[in-house]
């Protein structure tokens, strides 16, 4: 990093200037070629999109779209305040209801984002005197939430329940919180739910999964990770899910007992100090929501494509992972190539993720790719065929 | 505090009792008289609404809930994915140049809510070896906002421009930040932005405001707080705002400089790992901004309103703030009876909000009007007559 002069602070800086070490930050990027840009889509996208997490296709689907339009035209644009003050709406009522009762949990709370579940559920359930185990390879928000919690914090190793259960045995907290997505966002591996859920026990721990991954692709028509796992229910379970990936929306929740729910009502900083779900994206949600209980294999569907997505690919003699969800992730030699093959399959007009250092924990870059449920026969061998054609030397 | 057992930690609790310490703390809440619970409102409320944020009273405007709609069926329920994957669409793209350029800002961020912009600008925008000078009356957001940062946090007396300046003035880290509500959404006074200013710019430090309460309300046309205070499109000056108040909808964004943005979409958290905010949402919002564009009165009436308001009230006996945006606040003589009279005055067919500790930083109880924009000179009278004939003895 370039000193920018002598001072031992910038207290005489110009205002011009006052910013200027985040172009120094921005060289170090682009030197390390770790630049990212925004790329705007438009309405009509000829490209075959596997890049989103619209697990089941439902983002357009006009029982989606329809009910986002009549939310807003009776709701209005936005909750116009707190959920606890003007914020909560009939429809958000209902909506908790419904995915409440389609998860088999006693009670559901909506928020405005997955992110904002996430801090809300570590941040209200812990204290102090609570040691939080969380997967070494958890999303962001949930070790965002980690760092605003009070908890102490010890990172497990990832998908590793026996260190988990040493871990436990050996604290002088209180209390505990096991901590874990269900299904890994990068590589789309599911968790061990119920080794995790019994180290717990054996303990007297709680534990929290983000089922972002899982609600809508696992489970009997997608009631998410544990209903598959057969821990819907539990007294000491709670789950966090987004609305914005199988549900084709935006917005989170939490869902577990009752006396959670209510506590995080009462206590909850991103939900008493923030704006509550705008209506059309809990329009939405209750429209996919409806969809997927009125047409459960779509959860099988997604699934299934994964399969054959990754059974393909590795037959082709590519480093597929092997699904647990709808997620298949690809392995690259390495993160410029990971790019440039991104870049070629967008080229042959196949939209694909890519993952580098530092978004992966294992330091390993690939591709990943989404296995919507309504990609059709035709669809998946043109993926394929995209992503072995493209596919860079080594990989 | 119960204790529920003589164990050290609770690692012999059976399932159903792990979350029995929630319990505990809600009886210690409602002891307090500090429950809160959730009302649901339907679509058509009889009751005249001065809780909400909707400033200009926009929420319902057919140009708003249609260009929701609108936005809806063309861009699907959600963004499906991270705005760096595939949660840029090019209506994202237009309300950030259309916001940019109304708050005369060089560029613009958008986020999936003004909590999220909050967090990431405070995180990307500081390091360990930051000093964040903070308003201590600051919004939740921007304390989380804090307390995620590594930078070291100094809780500065409220409204005070000269301890900002001392502050700055003894630090030994090499960067600083001023951070400031412009306008505190509990009492609705505004935060002096040019001693503010000139208070960071004497000691090389940058200025973030969270402008929540002064878009759409405060400089000319309703630019918001930095364009009346003449420092909009300054090089050293950041503001967040949130979508979800004057505009009606829901969502954040982040005003500044280009390379202020350049930095957030690369290294910000609450960017990078959480979906783009839902087409819907982006609609609302650029509705909201066109119609803001088009009515410029709009703002003049909503500070209006709300002189006309404190000065009524005030005349009737009551401790009405002075407001300097579209917020007035009524001071209760205790809890209970601001609770009382809250609910007193929605029996009567209005509803206030209700600010008691802990959620207020001085302590003092009291109601909140919002002086909405639209609201008609018969409303007007009307919330007065409440508010006056149900204040209780002492207001
Ligand atoms: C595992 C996981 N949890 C939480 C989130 C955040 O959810 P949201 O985007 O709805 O804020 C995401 C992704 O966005 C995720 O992948
Ligand atoms: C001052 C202030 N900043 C930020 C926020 C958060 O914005 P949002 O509700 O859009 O997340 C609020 C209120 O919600 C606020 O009052």
């Amino acid at each position: 990093m370039v000193q920018p002069s002598a001072l031992p602070t910038e207290q005489h800086l110009a205002p011009a200037a006052v910013f200027d070490w985040l172009d120094e930050a921005a060289a170090l990027r682009a030197g390390a070629g770790l630049t990212r840009t925004l790329r705007s889509r438009p309405a009509e996208d000829p490209v075959l999109d596997l890049a989103s997490n619209d697990y089941l296709g439902l983002v357009h689907h006009p029982a989606v779209t329809r009910a986002a339009a009549d939310a807003a035209l009776r709701w209005g644009g936005g909750a116009t305040g707190s959920r606890l003050v003007t914020g909560t709406t009939a429809l958000h009522t209902e909506l908790e209801a419904e995915l409440a009762e389609f998860c088999g949990a006693e009670a559901a709370l909506v928020f405005s984002s997955g992110y904002a579940a996430n801090l809300a559920a570590l941040t209200a359930l812990t204290d102090p005197d609570t040691l939080i185990v969380s997967d070494a390879y958890n999303h962001a928000s949930l070790i965002d939430g980690c760092r605003l919690s009070r908890a102490a914090v010890h990172r497990a190793p990832h998908d590793d329940p026996d260190a988990v259960r040493e871990v436990l045995a050996a604290r002088t907290h209180r209390r505990a919180l096991v901590v874990s997505d269900t299904v890994f966002s990068v590589d789309g591996n599911a968790a061990r739910l119920p080794e995790l859920s019994a180290a717990a026990r054996a303990h007297g721990a709680a534990l929290l999964v983000d089922d972002a991954h899982g609600l809508g692709v696992l489970g009997a028509g997608g009631r998410g990770a544990l209903a598959a796992a057969g821990l819907a229910g539990q007294p000491d379970t709670v789950a966090t899910v987004t609305l914005s990936k199988s549900l084709g929306s935006q917005g989170g929740a939490v869902l577990g007992p009752r006396r959670v729910i209510d506590h995080l009502v009462e206590t909850a900083r991103t939900f008493i100090f923030d704006t509550g779900l705008a209506p059309a994206a809990v329009g939405a949600a209750l429209g996919a929501l409806r969809l997927l209980r009125a047409e459960p294999h779509r959860a099988d569907r997604a699934r299934e494509v994964a399969r054959t997505l990754s059974a393909r690919l590795t037959a082709a003699g590519l480093r597929a992972s092997a699904p647990d969800a709808a997620v298949v992730s690809v392995r690259a030699p390495g993160p410029e190539a990971a790019v440039a093959w991104a870049a070629d399959c967008r080229s042959a007009g196949l939209a694909v993720g890519c993952f580098r250092p530092p978004s992966v924990p294992d330091g390993v870059s690939r591709l990943r790719l989404t296995a919507r449920g309504d990609l059709t026969e035709r669809q998946i061998a043109e993926a394929v065929r995209i992503v072995t054609a493209t596919a860079p030397v080594g990989a």
